[in-house]
């Protein structure tokens, strides 16, 4: 009897072991591991540790552990152009038999004969132009199902792959990262938030009602007896610049403690995110890495950087190298 | 050696049964004991079970188990004025110094001499003109503090008590009840959002990303080098009526499956909640108890309900009678 109880005691002991082993080394396994060891990694790191340890007098509540990330060259790509730019543009070519006039009319003229060059010259009108004709008149749910259609199926030019393909590896690393430490994660885009919503949960892991994003007028109608709500071609809110701190008031309601942009649009959330007491964190991703990606910053049409690099040093905002700091970019090229 | 043995195994065995035994009588507590087993409580708990049942064809998935809840008259008090106008009404008289034109100027006038009946009889311009005179010309964080500070010391003038502890129990219960089935709750109050997300999370369990409200215009701009929200004298959004779905689909951007109201400002939320397919919940708060809390429907100022207590029964809306239904109506009643 004696050996069997022995036998039994060491067996719990060496489970009791095995389980306290196993867990230390989950804890200590890499949680960012497509990021290099650099400065970069080490930055948030050290935040996150810094606002999670109880102990610390930097310690923030989870309540108040609210992260915001801006969507377009910050979580996927952006070039050549804006994804919902490239769905616009299809969408024109769509509707151009029901539109006979669009042939010799502009902006829809450059659209249907691809003639880019006149379209990047038309300006931010232009593009508002082919946003109401292409975003509104039709009910919220027609428009979602236009989204997700477009989405299943349109390729991006460079890389042959769906638009939420090319999301960036490291970055859905970091998102559960925080999550996985207590943080709130939010989208805070300049892109219609209609256009997110469908399929950020599905990619980022983020639900819809955490995604701030630009909106048009949107009115409640009964059409046959059934409650409807219809999009219509006027703007509501414009979600880019100093509308981010804007929009991440009205629909937060929280000041984020963490923001994550790529370019000068990204500039005020920063700003408001870091500019205040106590411990906070500001990123800006640099595109450098034209073999894997795109290059570009302060030339660039879409997601230019500019004013935002040069106020990084000051405000400590850490600016990722995507080249240098990344491991991988996209998640089919983890093996 | 033998009965110490059969001591402890009896001693295990009673620890088990013991454990079973509670967390069956737990199981079975009841969620909702501020509400009396009448045809309102069987219909919710119905639902519910409903909607989690994994085997049932009614089953919805977590993320889409959303509910809404109005506000005033449907979680606190509404009577004798909607507090956020009792709020606004302190501020003018606070105010009235820095403002002697006041003294001669209507609404102005009318609130400092207490004269509710011209008041009531100015409409709702008046009350604009009295919200942006008191609710803007500040920070974000100014306003903040000014709701804080006055919600900690105003009282209500029948009760005596604060207003926040004038909610309803019973709803108190009913909305943990939904979170601890899956259910994520939100507030959607015609109410100045930057009026109840203060409190918000301490009073009723829903953090402010969860709060959708009516807004003022805020500005992004620098002072003194640092970031500032500062509020505008002009309407951004008004969170009632039709606006409410189109608030819904703007900062939920999930369609809910059960809303609560109490008026005909929640007639369309109710349309649009229940009119489409699924199992979906809809419910109005009938204040039927003059002597426990207030009685009125079809003629009251404040929290009309008319149009929607008539749509009721064909929309199989669930009508509570607070006077039959609940048996405490405020939480310092439960013994």
């Amino acid at each position: 009897m004696k050996s069997r109880r022995f036998t039994l005691a060491f067996a719990v002991l060496g489970l009791a072991v095995m389980f306290a082993w196993t867990s230390r080394a989950f804890a200590q396994s890499d949680p960012l591991p497509s990021w290099n060891d650099t400065p970069a990694k080490q930055a948030i790191v050290a935040f996150v540790g810094r606002v999670t340890n109880a102990g610390s007098p930097d310690f923030v509540a989870p309540p108040d552990r609210v992260a915001t990330f801006d969507n377009d060259g910050t979580l996927w790509v952006e070039q050549p152009m804006y994804v919902q730019l490239a769905f616009a543009l299809d969408r024109v070519k769509a509707l151009a038999p029901m539109h006979p006039e669009w042939k010799d009319k502009q902006p829809f003229k450059a659209v249907l004969e691809d003639d880019m060059k006149t379209l990047a010259e038309s300006g931010d009108k232009a593009v508002v132009e082919i946003i109401m004709a292409t975003h509104a008149d039709m009910t919220v749910d027609e428009f979602t199902s236009l989204v997700a259609d477009w989405l299943a199926t349109a390729r991006d030019p460079r890389f042959k792959r769906l638009h939420t393909e090319l999301v960036y590896q490291p970055m859905l690393e970091l998102m559960k990262y925080l999550r996985s430490n207590g943080f709130k994660t939010f989208i805070v885009s300049g892109s219609g938030v209609d256009f997110m919503r469908p399929w950020t949960e599905r990619v980022y892991g983020v639900p819809p009602e955490q995604v701030v994003g630009s909106s048009i007028k949107i009115d409640f109608i009964m059409r046959d007896g059934k409650p409807t709500l219809f999009r219509r071609p006027a703007i509501n809110f414009i979600d880019d610049k100093a509308g981010k701190p804007v929009g991440i008031n009205d629909y937060i309601g929280h000041r984020p403690i963490a923001a994550f942009g790529n370019s000068d649009g990204d500039l005020e959330m920063l700003q408001w995110t870091t500019m205040t007491d106590g411990v906070r964190f500001g990123m800006l991703i640099h595109h450098t890495d034209a073999e894997r990606e795109y290059a570009y910053d302060r030339q660039s049409h879409f997601g230019r950087l500019d004013v935002a690099l040069d106020q990084a040093p000051a405000n400590h905002w850490t600016v990722v190298d995507m080249k240098r700091d990344w491991k991988v970019i996209f998640p089919f090229e983890k093996q």
